[in-house]
Parts: C-alpha cells; sequence; structure tokens
C-alpha cells in the first residue's frame, strides 16, 4: 500500500537494512529468509548476514514462523515525536468521545497521499473495521481522509485526484468533480462523511483538527455499523471533541512537524560525508 | 535505564545504525548531531552520513531541534508482533475495566529485568502516572512488575533481587527477603500491589495474565490516586478482568514467544555469512 518504499537502490548499507525493515507489512509481518530476500530485493547471503546482525541487536525476531520486527524496534518507534506529542494531547479527549458513544475512535494524519492512523480506541461492543495503529487507507475513501484532503495544499489535492482512485465498495466516491464538491462541503460544514465507501457496513463521521487557522495536524473520526440510525446525532459530538483537542493544540503551542524532513543541507554533507 | 543496551562494537554497519537508534530515548527524544555523535559512540562523520542516510529513508527526521525517530520506524515498529497480538486482545478489556473504573490501566510483559509498558488506557480524570508506550519501570517497585516477578523462573527472580534496587520513595520495598515474601504473596492472591512504591501518591493493583497454567505472559494493572479509599474494592474488577483475558489467550491459542529471539545455528551462519 505504501506506495513510497523505494527499492534498495545506490550501495549503503543502511538503505539494505532498510530493504530489510521495509520488507515486512500488516499483510506480511513474518516472512521466511527466502521471502525476505525476495521482498528485500537483495542476494539471500546479505540478507541473511544483515538480518541476523538485526536479531542480534532485537530489531528482528526468529522463531519458528521465520522473522518478524522485534520489540526492540516497537520501543524506539514509540519515541516518534510526530505523532506522540499529538497523541498524548489526543487520547483523553478520545476517551471521552468513546465514554460518550462506545464506538470505534480514530486518530490519523496525513502521511504522503494516504492517511496514517496513528491512534485507535476499540470497544467490545463496537463495530468491526480495518484500521490498525500504523495502518494506512487512501484519503478519498475515508472519513478522516477526506477531512485531511479537504485543508490539504492546492496541489495535494489535484494530484490525489489525478491519480486513478479505487472504488472500493458501489459507493466510493471516485470522480474528481464529485469530490472536490464533497471537500467544499467539509470546509463548509467542519465534518466528513465517509458512507460505506472503505467498506460496506461501516460509516465514518470526521473531523478535522487545527492547530492553527487552516492548518490542520490531524483528523478525528467516529467509525459506526451503517445500521446506526441516528449517525447525524454523532456530528455534535465528534465536532466538538475536535474543537477542544484543536483549542488544546494551540493553548499548548503543538507545533507539527513538516510531512517532509528536513533535509541536511549538502554543504555540510559534502564536508562531512566520509566512507564508514 | 535500558542496561542491555551495548555499545557500539564489532564493525558491522547494522551495528552502527543500532547504535545511532539506540542513542533516542524517552528523555532524550530530540538529539543534536553533536549529542547523537556522543551517545552513539561513533566518529561524527560516520554519524552523520548514516543519519543522513536514515533520514533520506524516514526512519529519522531531522528538523530545527536536531534528529529524533521518524514516523517511519514507529510504523514499522508497530508491526512487533510479540505485542501486537497480546494488545489486540487484551485492548477490549482493557478498555471494560476502564469503563468500570475511569482509571488508569496499563499492561506491561517481562522484558529482560523490567517491566515494558505495551498498552495504557487514560482518562482525563485519571491519576497522572509515570508510564508511556513502550516505557520501561523497574519490576521491584510497580504493581505489574510484581505480577510478572512472581511467576518468572526462579534463576530470573534470583538476578533481579540480587541487584542494588533501587528506592524511589520511602515505600519502595527492597530488602531480598521481604520482596519474596511479597511474591509468594502474590502467587497466593493472584494479585499485586504498588503503594507508593514506585511514585507518592499513586498506587496500582495488578493481576498476571496467564496464556497457560503457571505460564505468565503478561500483567494489567489498575492505577490510582493513593487518595482513593476504596482501593481493595478495585481487586476483583482487575482479577475479574485478567482471568477473562487469560481464558481468551487460552481459547485463541496465544503462543508467546520466547523472550531471548531464536539465534540462527552457527552451521547456517557460517555457510551464508558472507560480505554485503
Amino acid at each position: 500500500m505504501a506506495e513510497s518504499k523505494a527499492a534498495p537502490q545506490g550501495k549503503s548499507v543502511t538503505s539494505k537494512v532498510a530493504a530489510i525493515l521495509d520488507a515486512f507489512s500488516a499483510e506480511t509481518p513474518r516472512l521466511s529468509l527466502q521471502a525476505l530476500t525476495e521482498r528485500a530485493g537483495l542476494p539471500q547471503s546479505t540478507t541473511y548476514r544483515l538480518a541476523s546482525e538485526l536479531v542480534e541487536w532485537g530489531g528482528l525476531e526468529h522463531g519458528p514462523g521465520g522473522y518478524q520486527i522485534g520489540l526492540r524496534l516497537w520501543e524506539i518507534g514509540e519515541l516518534a515525536r510526530r505523532g506522540e506529542q499529538l497523541r498524548d494531547l489526543a487520547l483523553p479527549f478520545m476517551q471521552d468521545l468513546y465514554d460518550a458513544t462506545k464506538e470505534n475512535i480514530h486518530l490519523a494524519v496525513l502521511d504522503g497521499h494516504e492517511a496514517l492512523y496513528i491512534e485507535r480506541i476499540t470497544g467490545r461492543r463496537a463495530a468491526r473495521v480495518v484500521t490498525r495503529r500504523g495502518g494506512r487507507l487512501p484519503l478519498h475513501a475515508t472519513g478522516v481522509g477526506k477531512a485531511l484532503l479537504a485543508y490539504a495544499p492546492p496541489e495535494l489535492v489535484a494530484e490525489v485526484l489525478s491519480k486513478n482512485l479505487k472504488r472500493y465498495t458501489a459507493h466510493t466516491v471516485i470522480a474528481p468533480a464529485q469530490l472536490r464538491r464533497k471537500l467544499t462541503e467539509v470546509r463548509r460544514t467542519g465534518l466528513a462523511f465517509a458512507l460505506e465507501e472503505m467498506s460496506l457496513g461501516t460509516v465514518s463521521v470526521a473531523a478535522p483538527i487545527f492547530s492553527a487557522p487552516e492548518t490542520t495536524v490531524a483528523a478525528l473520526a467516529v467509525v459506526v455499523r451503517s445500521s446506526r440510525k441516528d449517525i447525524q446525532r454523532l456530528a455534535p459530538a465528534v465536532r466538538a471533541t475536535a474543537n477542544s483537542l484543536s483549542r488544546i493544540l494551540r493553548e499548548q503551542g503543538f507545533e507539527p512537524l513538516s510531512q517532509v524532513p528536513e533535509r541536511p543541507r549538502s554543504r555540510v554533507a559534502s564536508s562531512h560525508s566520509m566512507a564508514v
């Protein structure tokens, strides 16, 4: 799903380590040496050596089912600041919304051309949904995605709409003009809906989270069964929670990192870059 | 805090990449190039080159405050299976317990000589606590830690008790004989308490989670303000939830991975190990 995964090019060992880690996905969380080799696009001897070193460190674990991402890497990943501060500020509000609705609560950020889910709350009686922490879903077919897209830079919107958008269900809106009207509607109402557009049987009511006027840093959603008759009644709760969280972010001076990490200046690069 | 962090030895680039990632901690989530260089114990040129490659991949991000762990690494870390399956099975039960108590709910596993917190639920009205996802706390001073230690292999218990245990508050029990009596009590009652032993003002009521008789895979706790007068009343709720979760783990055939990842056999290693 992550189209940003580049094949290992260049010769740097870091990129080979990255290729090995990138080989794992939600669909393929465990890989045999052969599968890992194929997905990483490296010689088997290289894959084996690097994977063994990663196992030694704890970044990978190796068991009967093959290799899998290790707990040490999870632990380090939890230190990612973009996400962490937002999550910490958002969780109590998400919990309040869960208390009021007993439904799935999702928090997502824009990452590339996708919605990256950074937190969720799920009750035992809530609708079964496809989302998981760290999961990605398309912008055009989800409530959080539309809420994020509605306030995204025009170039990004144009890029997303120019692609061949996938129709997940008969309800998925993929026509660019129709989607643009939906985004205008989101900006007018402060709410984004996805009515069985990602999967049949579930609907999403979402709202953007602002760290400053017109600056969306995330989107919040309640996802419920489509059989629920009072979906419109959820809208004020979602909007109120999004407003509260936006206010807290502004009060706390939350500063979103730019989507694209700043690249080191080439001047510094040339003076410091040396072989290991 | 994690004493397992080994200094970069050997010459493998993987271990250098690991040293760079290991330099980050909850206390130092952002590092300047110089700080990163010092903590990683590598030449600055090497640190700079590897960090730049990691930024390019998304494993690190670089902004005004220096380097930090990137969202891509968080995303990959979320794939760690040990933790993920347990978390997915545990979360609805943790949510039920939160609904019933409105207090902090923690889930921790044994990792090395520490309790590693893999999930938590926090409400807006719950007591402020030091725990975070991916955080580590000592076994002897926490409720989950004692619950885990009570069922740990005798050698591990001996190792932990033989160390100079830190006294976090005047209430922290550090005398080995006294701690052993506490662990016996945990095994007798199925409950572990930490009464202001980690920090003043908060108490923890914990219970072990079993995937099979005598096989503890995690511990669950409610952490509340010590001013709460009815702490004993929380005990049945914690134990009932731990029992339900243990039953589900057994029904689902949950198989904990061994603590120590299986090392590849040296026979294979020697035949495949080649320079990249």
